[in-house]
């Protein structure tokens, strides 16, 4: 199966959920947004596949995939349909069960950490949410951020199967690189905090090596298709809002 | 099988789209948290399950779902557990794919509802936040629900075997449950705004007609069972936020 992906070619973003789970599968694709305009790819092709004509399955908003005549949207979803092709996830149901609440609530992180800088709109720059985005950030870096990086501790610390470094099962899973990619994201974003934080979760501190040092991920790492963080993405590192 | 919902007793909130789907699935089930304490119900018996030792998917928030050994949290993943099992989804894969991310998309509109009223914290008081507040919800109330709404109008007029008043296939699914309690709650919240915004969505509001009447869903609706939209849930009645 060639898969397509539809995600914004200048950040990483909720795409890049995908595109680990794609590079670590092994997976065939185009990320199509970062294709040249001259074959059909760019912003502009984003853009036009979500103006798609009623009667589709038309994605509110990207990431969206498409595979044969199916199109996947939300990140989740997606994850939740490529896992048991791409062989990452078990094939039970309560830990495919397992693995899609794990991602949800690593969708709802990373809304949280977006919202620390746009507090008020999205469509507003930050610099006229600056203020808000301070009050918001101290209770993310202060509240949210150690809940949430505590909760999936425990995940990890309570799966023996998993040698205490995987969230669901015995192996990597989709689960496992999306919580990479939220710790790198994190410590782009607040290193001060993160590192405050992490002194307490030394299972997902080993779980990002584990993640960064596989093959697959390591050469993807290192490639020109990782697009670097950047301050138009989830993750920003305004250095106001570390701490 | 005999399920047991565990959401808080005294708002409709995320367990609402749960409580919809038993209902109109004529579940055999369990609301524990409305259960008397005696009978091991109450607001005591769902921080309990949320203190669940270490080695068990011990769920992030509510609402989660016990159905045997199985504890299923997020509520798109619980309706996407149950639609099959309480016939309010279609069988193909598609179809479950489709329902799947418009949950998820309803998600994403709640989230953005309860943070018109909360855009800093949701531990701050929302008179601490209020400013802020009337800031998200000007934007929400003319650009978000607007869009969110006109979208879920194109699914619903693109779905000809729905006859434009199911989302998904032929015949009602969670998704029209949810959509239904979206429109409740936004109706609630948001008067004015509602009113003006859905001039231009005849299908989304004859679905909510639709939904409404339906026996099971009626009989719930008028039955104690039904939580009233109060000011501690998602959907709040500020005046000073409609316009």
């Amino acid at each position: 199966m060639k898969y397509e992906l539809y995600y914004w070619p200048s950040i990483q973003g909720r795409g890049e959920f995908v595109r680990l789970a794609l590079e670590e599968g092994a997976a065939d694709y185009v990320d199509v947004g970062r294709l040249p305009k001259s074959k059909g790819g760019g912003f502009e092709a984003i853009q036009r596949a979500l103006g798609a004509p009623r009667g589709k399955v038309r994605p509110f908003a990207p990431p969206f995939l498409k595979a044969g005549h199916l199109v996947i949207a939300q990140t989740a979803n997606i994850l939740a349909f490529l896992g048991p092709r791409l062989d990452l996830v078990p094939d039970d149901e309560p830990s495919r069960l397992a693995a899609a609440q794990h991602q949800l609530t690593i969708a709802d992180l990373v809304s949280e950490a977006h919202d620390t800088h746009h507090p008020i709109s999205s469509a507003l720059y930050y610099e006229d949410q600056k203020k808000e985005a301070g009050a918001r950030t101290k209770v993310f870096r202060g509240e949210r951020m150690p809940k949430y990086l505590g909760y999936f501790e425990d995940v990890l610390a309570g799966n023996a199967r998993g040698k205490r470094r995987h969230a669901v099962g015995g192996a990597v899973t989709y689960v496992d690189l999306s919580l990479f990619q939220c710790l790198e994201g994190l410590a782009y974003a607040f290193p001060k905090a993160f590192a405050r934080v992490t002194r307490k979760t030394p299972h997902l501190l080993e779980l990002r090596e584990l993640v960064r040092e596989r093959p697959r991920i390591a050469a993807y790492l290192a490639s020109p298709r990782r697009i670097p963080f950047n301050e138009s993405g989830i993750f920003r590192r305004y250095p106001e809002l570390d701490g």
